[in-house]
């Protein structure tokens, strides 16, 4: 029989075992870190009912505790998410071998040969909110880039990831990798979340995935490296020569195809010369999709909107709510983008050429768009596989965190006993 | 006439103007960046009186306050260094563009091209002690990467740095590029550079360069991302099938060529079943040297050396003193070195290829050598013109730190008005 206890109360223990097991999981050759993917998304969906029953088990005890209904169904998986489930470690499965690429190789003057070639970062820790598809999400991308992982989810979904591992572990189990490559943290204690951000000899990489809250308790703990999603307060500017039915169609597609998430626009900027025609029909068709406009004192003056203030142009709404304002020139939309802006997806929409060039190099900002939505910034979208957050720093990973973003290189130096004159 | 004085104490208006002028700085092309760094090499050349006047007061005064002898001579600018600092610019002149360069593109479904594209961070803060020829490879290498630069030297450099910016300010001035793109910090409060780690709005990634200390005041106060030279406890693992006069030679350029370095090597570990042949020729070849040696229990029963302590092995001595330690196997020196050793460069002496992939595979370190000595950890030596330390951390920079490093990218997508379903 699998064995069925898979946590442990000494979190320092799980990460040293994951430290441990991380040395030969690096070496795991493309086909077998393939084939343990394929096994765990086979198991998952085998033991799909003790996976819905579990769930339903923090379903039951979210009701009880009160959680909103947006964080229930979050929570929620059905048939048809665990499918989904099982698909998004699929598309991890169909994606190339991150580790042993080979960045560049020479001959140094002595004959030694130098070759920089890329491996996995060695420990991941996730830290999580009750989304349980992060937990499925996570390993298989830990796995593909040869790097053990530390599962910290939310005490809200601790059944069903609970189970989610178990499956997993049973998975490697019949594999002949080892289980502590999958850590899953159990212990509910604020307390142990800060032993881990303290293990900088045993966690290489940490990311946090999940609100503003989060990531900052992270931030502020970790002695880790840290990759953090960052919030998105993306703008829409339209320029003097755009096309009036692209730009209306794209600012209704950025804010409204789905305003909770980070890639949606929270401000429109129009160029002055083409705001007096477009503005009463952005408004038409942004207010049919239910969207609260507000604006600057120029746009007030020709649809009937609410003042935006200073501190509106920072807000990430997360809503059918958007700012709007009329600016002079192509260089106080990058301007306003700049200072505003989270250096996450940032779009123009026009038709001069130049105008189009110098937005995409003077934008400070992960993803910068010429004629298309903002929605599109995403690892699946990009056809990264899945992935686990959208970073907006510029260290190491930009845009989404996905395989290539989890692991780093290394300089491996032949020689035949050369030294240093 | 040029501005002469070229600081002001309103440090932040500082690092404002950086990022400001920053903009423009990253459109500059390959041929106006090389021909900036020309002409700063020029200038630094025919400015030889004014630099080497100036770096007599720094001299002096260092004597009054009873610097070092060693502190003196890194402060000591002559004519012969700065004929170097002049040739570390034309190094870099010589280097690829690390901008601009198209890592990967391809098609979105949708027909919308995606661009993933080198960058330049922005605006890079270089803290470092009093060695004035930071000064001028921070700068080219900066300009070259297409990135403003705020420098933070040490107060007993301070009239030779204020010379070599102002030399850099007149170079700036004769070629069309913003001179706001060097930025010199000369007031000595601490407070300031505490203003210049949290300015995260202004600076992209802080450098610091120098001593442990001065990377863990850095760590401590930085809210802006930081890429730290760390420690150096670097291996020398002799295999059982090791040529013998390879090993001695290579111990003794890896201990000896220059000990005080971050490269050299601070333990020897042998395998036990050559150690009793090879180390009282190792200890007599290493004696020659003046190298203090110390080692384990069963070293000391080889050889007569001190004990070495746990202590011991974690250290980096940066003198010409090493510790020995004798080990079983092959993966007991993988794990000696995985547990002491601080992630810069390691190198195995062996015949068998097996244990040298073995070794190059599970060492977990930015350089791992076979039959060659870490010395050459380097970024001159490694090809990429100058360097400003050598990275020991994973994410974004491992190894040395050049023009590679000194970029991140972006995604460009350029649609025809897609957008998301």
């Amino acid at each position: 029989m699998f064995p069925m206890e898979t946590t442990t109360n000494n979190t320092l223990l799980q990460l040293q075992n994951a430290k441990l097991a991380s040395r030969k999981l690096a070496k795991a050759t493309f086909d077998k870190k393939n084939q343990v993917l394929e096994l765990i998304a086979h198991e998952l969906l085998s033991s799909k009912d003790l996976i819905l029953s579990a769930n339903e088990k923090d379903i039951e005890l979210g009701q009880k505790n009160n959680l909103s209904v947006a964080l229930l169904d979050r929570l929620l998986i059905n048939e048809k998410r665990l499918n989904g489930m099982a698909q998004g470690i699929h598309k991890v499965i169909a994606q190339d071998d991150p580790c042993g690429k080979i960045l560049s190789s020479w001959k140094h003057p002595t004959g030694m040969s130098i070759q920089k070639i890329t491996v996995p970062l060695g420990v991941i820790c996730v830290i999580y909110e009750a989304r349980p598809n992060v937990t499925t999400d996570a390993v298989a991308l830990a796995i593909k880039s040869g790097n053990a992982i530390i599962l910290r989810g939310s005490q809200h979904a601790l059944h069903t990831n609970q189970a989610i591992v178990n499956v997993i572990h049973n998975a490697l189990h019949k594999s002949s990798l080892n289980k502590d490559i999958v850590q899953f943290i159990s212990n509910k204690e604020r307390e142990e979340t800060i032993k881990i951000l303290e293990a900088v000899n045993y966690v290489d990489l940490v990311i946090p995935r999940g609100g503003e809250d989060l990531k900052n308790f992270v931030l502020k703990y970790s002695k880790i490296p840290v990759i953090g999603a960052g919030g998105g307060t993306c703008h829409l500017f339209i320029d003097e020569t755009a096309s009036e039915d692209m730009a209306l169609n794209i600012a209704v597609n950025a804010k409204t195809q789905r305003p909770g998430v980070c890639n949606a626009i929270e401000t429109i900027l129009i160029h002055k010369n083409i705001a007096g025609t477009i503005l009463p029909n952005l408004e038409k068709v942004l207010k049919e999709k239910n969207v609260e406009l507000i604006g600057c004192d120029k746009t007030q003056k020709i649809i009937s909107v609410k003042p935006a203030s200073e501190e509106d142009w920072h807000k990430e709404y997360l809503d059918l709510k958007v700012s709007i304002k009329i600016i002079d020139s192509l260089n106080d939309a990058i301007d306003h983008i700049n200072k505003y802006g989270t250096k996450h997806s940032e779009a123009i929409i026009t038709q001069d050429k130049n105008n189009a060039k110098t937005f995409q190099e003077e934008v400070d900002a992960a993803c910068v768009y010429v004629n298309a939505s903002t929605r599109f910034t995403d690892g699946e979208e990009f056809g990264f596989g899945s992935e686990i957050g959208i970073s907006t720093q510029k260290l190491h990973a930009r845009g989404p965190i996905a395989l290539n973003e989890l692991v780093t290189y290394k300089y491996l130096i032949d020689g035949e006993g050369q030294v240093r004159k």
